[in-house]
């Protein structure tokens, strides 16, 4: 077993920029997303020693990701190198990052475990940003059938299926087949869930029609299969149906209180008002349900913390682990609650603006740790929600100051959404290359991403997947 | 089994589009390279039934795939959908584009079959382009180390093993073992090869530094092996020189004479002027051998039709197979001769306009063929050669008309090789694409698209495949 504090391993003396200084307090960062680089930041200038450790080597910018996957956007436009968005950081000299997965941690030893046993990595302070994942509901044999949309491989996946679909349907000469080809499922009707469909139908109906010979692309049906009575549940009831009418608009079918039952190659069963339903599909992505990282079951396991039912960990209200001041958990891992100035506390959502406040939250209670001050309940200052539903439509619930929660939706909602992603995005370029991108889509109604390139899944076993249909041999 | 002629399947007649007019020619094209989509175009506005079957999704512009190897261009920017492509052809009613691969060809009975027995098609005539693949000479165990370039999968394959590389150093404190993983090895100095070396060191010298912490970039080892007595073999003896100053300049080392022996996971090991040698290094990029696609092998299979040692299919002065006038072979499957106007006839080299080329005449052939006309033999028109060689710096022979051949290097022929990659490549956005990609890349020495994202390897099972060193427990 390999096992050293980073950067004071002595076989590394030749690196030439190895300046760690081992009496600093040394500060383990879990994951690089919107909390975790927000953390670093916070505290690229403390006289502190960072590690931060990432299974991948890129931030991902997740509220675009859904681009990515309907052959939108390319996966470089909606996401950068680590190493190249904290190169400013990194040049203070107090900045590791790790490429590796996490997947143990030891509150009593103080330790991080990399790659099951391979390397440990001893801490003073950790703060475990590790995210969510999908959750099945404990059906996670609809995972291969249903892919969800966390990561680009996620993205990639949804993309190859959705382009596949059509080209499968081309070859396909039984009907009933055919149709199944050209039905699109997606489950969840929150953001992403509406997002998807809406692009899906501008995909059938706007981007393909004229390329295929025997279909008409016009024709396939996208289904919105929500559990709940109406579609993005966390908006009031007045921005849901208008979301709901735009839908409509696009041409996606809309299911609420719809409860999937299974789902399997073939297609999707549900039990819906009407009774139990079935739709013939081979094509569904799975936008509904969201779980911790695992390893808020080993902290669980090594801290003896509770975790919620979604395995989110359990905070203090200064996003500390119970028991353990040295360990701050944030994001989509943390149960956390928000402590306004008046009021009770409030749970805090899973959206990338939460996850970015705790990210700053942690690294400066972790601060006021080190200077012996007390530290502070975490505040979650909400600007509201928003959401797009194809072409220039969207909705939007925003604070402003003084004059409180607006309401708005239509095509001033949407240039609001357009606004706020592009600034958002990391980094200048990828907001030109977004902007571009984009500002030819909308005109051209083109896809630039239209592009299957998968090594592990040749076409080939694709297409052998079709079912063929017996007719009479040929001339 | 399921045979039917293109278009006139009975269960098809809800197509909207299907407008097949069964007592037509029926042409099948086999491959969407740059042969193939020209044999397309060249046929859309006769009076033929054409049924064009790719395995991929999307026409690629091979030139720059090592662009996007080296993280220089995202897919999407050199590639597109093939309907699109050909959307225009596609709306004179005469163009099927079918998803799948060509694994059987059976002259007698005219027929091919899709996806080993899936599916058969009847053609009238035929063309063949399906291309070219890596060969190792025999060593195919070499692949799972060497990767070649010819598909966008195997340029995502080299991309990850490229950044992964500096991601292992980082990782890794055992000396010898960071160096291997600092170690870049390119087999094969043709313009491929040339052009990955060259690109490597730039990477290391110019686009990463500073963004590790243990590693420094910089020390980054390139190596060209080639076998033969120079670089860049097919072009003069002073631009070959100019362009090993020019890779020298660059901190690329460059072994000629050198003729590979083994490939393992661990090394290179090559016969050199200096005996037998190893290279430690865990990257290696295969440059070296090209091989015809196995199609080749079921044509000779079936026709009785002569392959030379690289698998190409000996065909005909009017690329016609010889003894089946319906069958042409185009592009690097071909191993076609050109019937210059004065002098003998002369091997036409597998490149890209030659391959466009051969796409015209074949499918002008099988025109003049239906009008009862002689065909012509093939002559391929040579414009010249083009290299590049990392920033600002290439190669070019040129033939200017009355003039003659013109050859330069350096800046001027940099432009040159610029100015004709942007031309020629697919489609007027991709163009925009790439030119504000470079322009970027060129002034700020940023490479977008580093990003790895694969899903069938994730980080940690390569990181995991890092050998671990014993070093004593940390505090």
């Amino acid at each position: 077993m390999n096992s050293h504090t980073p950067g004071s391993d002595p076989s590394l003396q030749d690196a030439p920029k190895a300046g760690a200084a081992p009496g600093r307090p040394q500060v383990v960062i879990v994951g690089c997303g919107f909390g975790g680089i927000e953390a670093v930041r916070a505290l690229s200038e403390a006289d502190v020693e960072i590690t931060l450790i990432d299974r991948t080597n890129h931030h991902l910018f997740q509220p675009l990701l859904y681009q990515v996957a309907t052959a939108g956007l390319s996966a470089p436009a909606i996401s950068g190198p680590i190493r190249h968005i904290l190169r400013h950081e990194m040049q203070r000299g107090n900045l590791t990052v790790l490429l590796g997965e996490v997947t143990g941690i030891d509150v009593a030893a103080r330790r991080v475990t990399l790659d099951g046993n391979k390397e440990q990595i001893a801490y003073d302070h950790l703060i475990v940003a590790a995210g969510a994942t999908h959750s099945y509901f404990g059906h996670d044999d609809w995972a291969a059938h249903a892919p969800g949309l966390k990561t680009l491989a996620d993205a990639f996946r949804i993309r190859r299926r959705v382009l596949l679909a059509f080209e499968r349907a081309e070859r396909q000469a039984n009907l009933e087949r055919r149709k199944a080809c050209l039905t699109f499922a997606v489950v969840g009707a929150g953001p992403t869930g509406v997002e998807m469909a809406g692009m899906l139908a501008e995909i059938a109906h706007h981007t393909l029609p004229d390329e295929y010979r025997r279909i008409d692309s016009r024709r396939a049906r996208v289904v919105l299969v929500e559990g709940g009575p109406r579609v993005l549940g966390g908006f009031t009831d007045a921005l849901s149906a208008k979301a709901l009418a735009q839908l409509h608009a696009l041409g996606v079918e809309v299911l609420t209180d719809a409860k999937v039952t299974n789902i399997d190659a073939e297609g999707l069963d549900y039990d819906g008002p009407q009774g139990p339903q079935r739709i013939p599909t081979h094509t569904v992505v799975w936008a509904a349900g969201v779980a911790a990282s695992p390893l808020g079951r080993a902290l669980a396991g090594s801290s003896g913390c509770t975790l919620d039912r979604a395995g989110r960990v359990a905070v203090e209200a200064d996003l500390a682990l119970p028991g353990h001041p040295e360990i701050s958990v944030i994001g989509d891992l943390a149960a956390a609650m928000s402590h306004p100035r008046r009021g009770d506390p409030t749970p805090v959502p899973g959206v990338s603006p939460a996850a970015k406040q705790m990210g700053r939250t942690a690294a400066q209670n972790l601060l006021r740790r080190l200077r012996g001050e007390p530290t502070r309940a975490f505040r979650y200052l909400d600007y509201g929600a928003l959401a797009t539903i194809g072409r220039h439509s969207a909705i939007a619930m925003v604070d402003v100051p003084v004059i409180g929660r607006v309401q708005f939706s239509g095509v001033m909602a949407w240039l609001f959404w357009l606004f706020v992603h592009i600034y958002f995005l990391i980094g200048f370029r990828n907001r030109l290359v977004v902007l571009s991108d984009w500002a030819w889509a909308y005109f051209s109604f083109e896809r630039q991403a239209r592009v299957v390139a998968d090594p592990e899944n040749p076409p080939a076993a694709i297409a052998s997947a079709i079912p063929s249909t017996p007719t009479p041999p040929g001339p």
